[in-house]
């Protein structure tokens, strides 16, 4: 922690806080997270300087000096702060590198602070990086951030890492390999929620949009690491896909051709997904999807209804009430 | 630094060892570099604990207690002796991040500091790191990593950065946008090197590879941002390609429907690729290709001729010899 002063705590929810570290497989601990939760609500957690409340940003330029050190200071403190606030009410949090890392070392000491800070809070944490690459550089990245059973397996304590396709289903399997001896999830990016997202992932081939062969692979590799924990539901591998809200016909179609396929949907509210769009991402049994939202919970405190009712000083409380909210569409 | 002494520096070439801070654009300063030099031969940085030479492990025994930062020491030392070899020989480095991010935070400094090292050293700086995401996100990559012309503009002092494009062209454009204003440059995966490649780059659609509809993207990037120095050779834009050097024939289409896109091709020595294979890269003027050789260069004192002639205490002249072989072949 860069911070002197221990930050005020949630209670303790009377359930299952810590998870087991027994459970040595992805789903089985992210199942569990779930069902301790009764919601599918992933939180991410997106950084931006500009939008931090002020009451942050003033608490970061008494600790630090530099421009940089000052942000991820305040980086470090809204995270975590965020993470106390959700950790009772969400089975997961979704940290995205790419904040941090532009803060350059500073940023990715505040990056690995709110990870282990969330794995301590008994969360499931995503790190959002989108990695890739060949062979055993694949499996570097692999190492570095495949946490998974154990927070200190890995330097970064992730559980799970999102990782990109696009040079080819060789370059997945350094990252299978140690993503199941380590109990730890992937999530292959299928379908993203971008304007963009068509130029290469619709384009057909073979008579079928590349996505849908990415989603193939994808089904192949968790199906060959499906987890074997008994528990109704738990049979989902530890390969799971990304797969954007704003397109809820494809996301049907994805779930139908990726049974054993955990899904992380982003693009819910702020980039305009509904509740009923993203209904999709389910197993009947009603599991297998997360909903992601980021900035419309990060940043509740800017926007209506929560900036009325809380104002800037109470932004942690408009944190919980946009994810109560959230939690609360999901169940429509 | 992590260390107090400081390393013995090669002579300064007698020519320009520091790149102007006047040259605006990326070509502008690479194709000084490449004309400086003699060459485009491309020194890749990929640091792997069991392979360093013993000198450097007991150095940072001595400097360091736990195992990530020995590693992290030992990174940072080895990396920045290569790079005081190579200086003087070649145009450009090429770090790879995964090594150096697989040690978290402590690994993150070293990466940092190894490029700062290479930018006064007056090599152009090309960060492997295949990043790629959407919107503002893929920007704060940008902004973090592509120092450009000033290395002070980021957190990372990049020249120039890999990405990938499996999101889609709308998530190219913010870094195009970042390098475009700081002189920076940008390496788009086409057409790896790995086995694996084909599974997704070679798929048809439309008549066509799907790398062929990626090269197409990154020409009329490059062309959006040529490079107006006014030197003969030049007219290349900001926006290069990765092309493996295990395709030759690939490379020699891919020249010809890129011809404003600077090439950076790895897959030479280590990974199969002969000097005839890179030819294809060169246009007839013999600028716009960089040929990478990594492995082969910082371990050439654990393989023949090198380990020989050398052994493992004389480690940076076997890296020497294989660089200036490695020239020399290139120039057949």
């Amino acid at each position: 922690m860069l911070f002197g002063k221990p930050r005020q705590r949630p209670e303790k929810d009377s359930g299952l806080l810590y998870t087991p570290a027994t459970m040595t497989h992805f789903i089985e601990r992210l199942n569990a997270s779930v069902r301790r939760t009764g919601t599918a609500a992933l939180v991410g957690l997106d950084p931006r300087f500009d939008q931090l409340p002020q009451n942050v940003i003033a608490a970061a330029k008494q600790r630090a000096t530099s421009e940089r050190t000052i942000q991820a200071t305040a980086f470090e403190e809204f995270c975590c702060r965020i993470i106390d606030v959700v950790a009772p009410l969400v089975p997961a949090v979704k940290p995205q590198a790419a904040f941090f890392e532009e803060l350059g070392p500073d940023g990715c000491v505040a990056l690995a602070n709110v990870m282990r800070h969330a794995r301590r809070a008994g969360l499931i944490v995503i790190c959002d990086a989108k990695r890739g690459d060949i062979g055993s550089t694949a499996e570097a990245y692999a190492r570095g951030y495949l946490a998974g059973a154990d927070p200190n397996a890995a330097a970064w304590a992730a559980d799970a890492l999102t990782v990109n396709p696009y040079l080819g289903r060789d370059t997945l399997e350094p990252f299978v390999k140690v993503a199941a001896e380590r109990g730890a999830g992937l999530y292959v990016l299928v379908r993203t929620s971008n304007p963009g997202a068509g130029t290469l992932q619709d384009r057909v081939t073979d008579g079928t949009p590349v996505y849908r062969h990415v989603a193939r692979i994808v089904e192949e590799l968790s199906l060959a690491t499906l987890c074997k924990s008994g528990v109704a539901g738990d049979d989902f591998g530890c390969v799971g896909a990304v797969v954007g809200a704003t397109y809820p016909q494809e996301l049907a179609e994805l779930r139908e051709v990726m049974p054993h396929v955990p899904l992380l949907v982003p693009g819910y509210g702020a980039q305009g997904g509904s509740a009923a769009d993203v209904l999709a991402a389910f197993r009947p049994d009603g599991l297998g999807g997360l909903i992601n939202s980021s900035r419309a919970i990060n940043f509740a405190h800017t926007r209506e209804p929560y900036r009325s009712q809380f104002g800037p000083d109470r932004w942690e409380d408009a944190v919980a009430a946009a994810t109560r909210d959230m939690i609360a569409e999901l169940h429509l």
